[in-house]
């Protein structure tokens, strides 16, 4: 599905995908789930117009033929494509302590192959521009081997699709980097995938009180299956939503996960933290001109603010475990999944976030 | 040593010191060390004109006499007055996370006793108010016991004094908040006796580089005693001091302990750490208007910020240990001391700390 300009349905034909270049990988896609990141990038938020493109990142599929060096991949393999990956060999890779690898960190802007700054989709030699590393909107699509992780071939496609980015980068954020204790209150801004995922992440830790933040009070039934114990509509008080979080929990949340990308509910979601302890992750890109504004008592009182990025998880290290949970049970992954249609229908994923319908919805390769 | 009003040297003069009540402790103190806090609530910057007084919070003593119910402590226990309390009991005391504790935790304003609301201290009658619950610039104190440490009688009171306050405020920061794993890089924002500590915290860590950042450059010669490896003056830059920080570094420090208590500061400290995994810790108290400002995307980028209060320590349950540290020469807190003077000549040692001539100034309060 190749997205020619900006906001204009995407055109589903036939084009060429070039075999893997060295340290590259050929995927063959088999399902998609549609983040809001593929339509902020088609729509005219998204500020680099780099068309004709293909866009899409949450995905899964089998290698499909593997380029030159590349030993820990091979043909048959079920995998997930990622947008920020794992070289291995980077400071960052090394380092225990973080995900964001300095050779293959999620850049936005880049729409050519790192090894030789070419693209490998074309139609009738007009190059078409790669999407976040990725490109999953696509039968075949071209990827770093960096950004590939090999999982279990017992897992469903259809269902961890999801798990290659929404989910994780919620996920994370609350096991990997609030790490909520058990009967800990834990609050969510935002029940979009990601927040839900977030809240997940809460209630697999044992969280006492999950508290759910979202302009929309109808989507406090869907967030029920997710943990969620208590719901807080902002636009339904008169007071910060911070103060009216803090008196429900005796002083404030022990942990608490933005997922907006709202400044305001950035701050909210800090402020909202109980002192002595309390805990906040940003997770959401904010807009490029926000800034977070608090009073640095809040910080000496004990508070502690972090952000994170795929909810802290090293692309090939960690993922395949995440799947593992899945298949163990410890995880829900088709909560996120209200919504299916063939690739032929993409357009219709597209209408279903612009209006704000579901939570997930599946884009089938195949028929 | 009573404030019969603020900026007015300090007066000697013989008062009456009421026996200890229920709960409380008698402390015969021997040396005070003076703090910026003891100055900043006697000139008028300290905004609550609670007159007369008894000023003083870093300090060492023997347990004169308890009150009714105080189980822990006996006469002749050596010990320090802690100006921030652990009654053990509360939320915040049983937390292993906070040292914050709910009934004693720091509150400049008082100027009685809890458990009855009066002052123990008064002349011919007229009652003197308390500080900060320790009021050490007296012989003879009376403190709430979840206020007094005991530690072992093998530790020399004249170097075990800045434990009370200044040693423990930076040197838990960077040990017990900060936590830089060794060679790890270390920038420490402000070089007063908070700061050396927090660097000495650094340098036991293992840090392979401490960045001290001051405006006085005098200050890099002293701090070198504290591990101090390198030196920047942000006003002998013409870009901001995060940036030249980023520079010497290859991208940022893994932690950064900010002890000046300018906003700006603070901004710096947590800009110059490094993206993945940097740490900025705020340890001192900011103006009351002021207005911590950041792009959210510096978080979102992996740092974090925290802020901390006593260097994260419980006063009861911790501080025995920091002795014990410096008792095995793990510790070395007589960098810390540079002048010494006897009780009679305390306005002296408010007159060096104006003038920012060295770091600490011991009070001998027996000749």
């Amino acid at each position: 599905a190749v997205a020619w300009e900006p906001e204009k349905p995407l055109s589903i034909e036939t084009i060429e995908v070039a075999p893997p270049g060295k340290g590259e990988v050929r995927l063959k896609i088999l399902f998609n789930s549609l983040c809001r990141t593929d339509v902020y990038w088609w729509d005219v938020k998204g500020q680099n117009p780099l068309f004709p493109r293909i866009l899409g990142h949450e995905a899964s599929g089998i290698v499909e033929s593997v380029g030159e060096g590349v030993t820990d991949l091979k043909p048959g393999d079920h995998a997930l494509p990622i947008f920020t990956g794992e070289c291995g060999e980077c400071k960052y890779c090394k380092s225990e302590e973080s995900n964001l690898c300095e050779l293959l960190r999620i850049n936005s802007d880049r729409g050519v192959m790192l090894s030789d700054g070419k693209t490998r989709f074309s139609k009738n030699g007009q190059p078409i521009y790669h999407f976040l590393g990725t490109s999953t909107f696509s039968e075949y699509t071209v990827l770093h081997a960096g950004c590939v992780a090999k999982i279990n071939p017992a897992a469903p496609l259809d269902k961890v699709c999801v798990v290659s980015c929404g989910f994780c980068t919620g996920f994370g954020a609350t096991v990997n980097v609030a790490k909520p204790k058990p009967n800990d209150t834990v609050a969510v801004f935002g029940l979009g995938a990601v927040g839900l995922s977030a809240c997940e992440g809460a209630r697999v830790s044992g969280a006492s009180r999950i508290i759910g933040v979202d302009l929309l009070s109808s989507r406090f039934e869907q967030a029920k299956k997710f943990g969620v114990t208590d719901f807080v509509n902002p636009k339904e008080h008169n007071k910060p939503v911070q103060q009216v979080i803090a008196e429900m929990t005796g002083g404030g949340v022990d942990r608490a996960v933005e997922c907006t990308g709202s400044i305001q509910a950035s701050i909210s979601a800090f402020e909202c933290t109980h002192d002595g302890w309390g805990v906040a992750v940003l997770v959401s890109v904010p807009h490029k001109d926000a800034e977070f504004k608090t009073h640095p008592m809040k910080f000496m009182e004990g508070r502690t603010l972090k952000g994170t990025f795929y909810g802290h998880f090293k692309p090939r290290t960690d993922i395949p475990g995440v799947v593992e949970k899945y298949l163990n049970k410890e995880l829900e992954l088709e909560k996120l999944i209200t919504h299916s249609v063939p690739f032929s229908e993409i357009n219709t994923a597209f209408d279903l976030m612009l209006k704000g319908e579901g939570i997930r919805c599946l884009i089938r390769m195949e028929e």
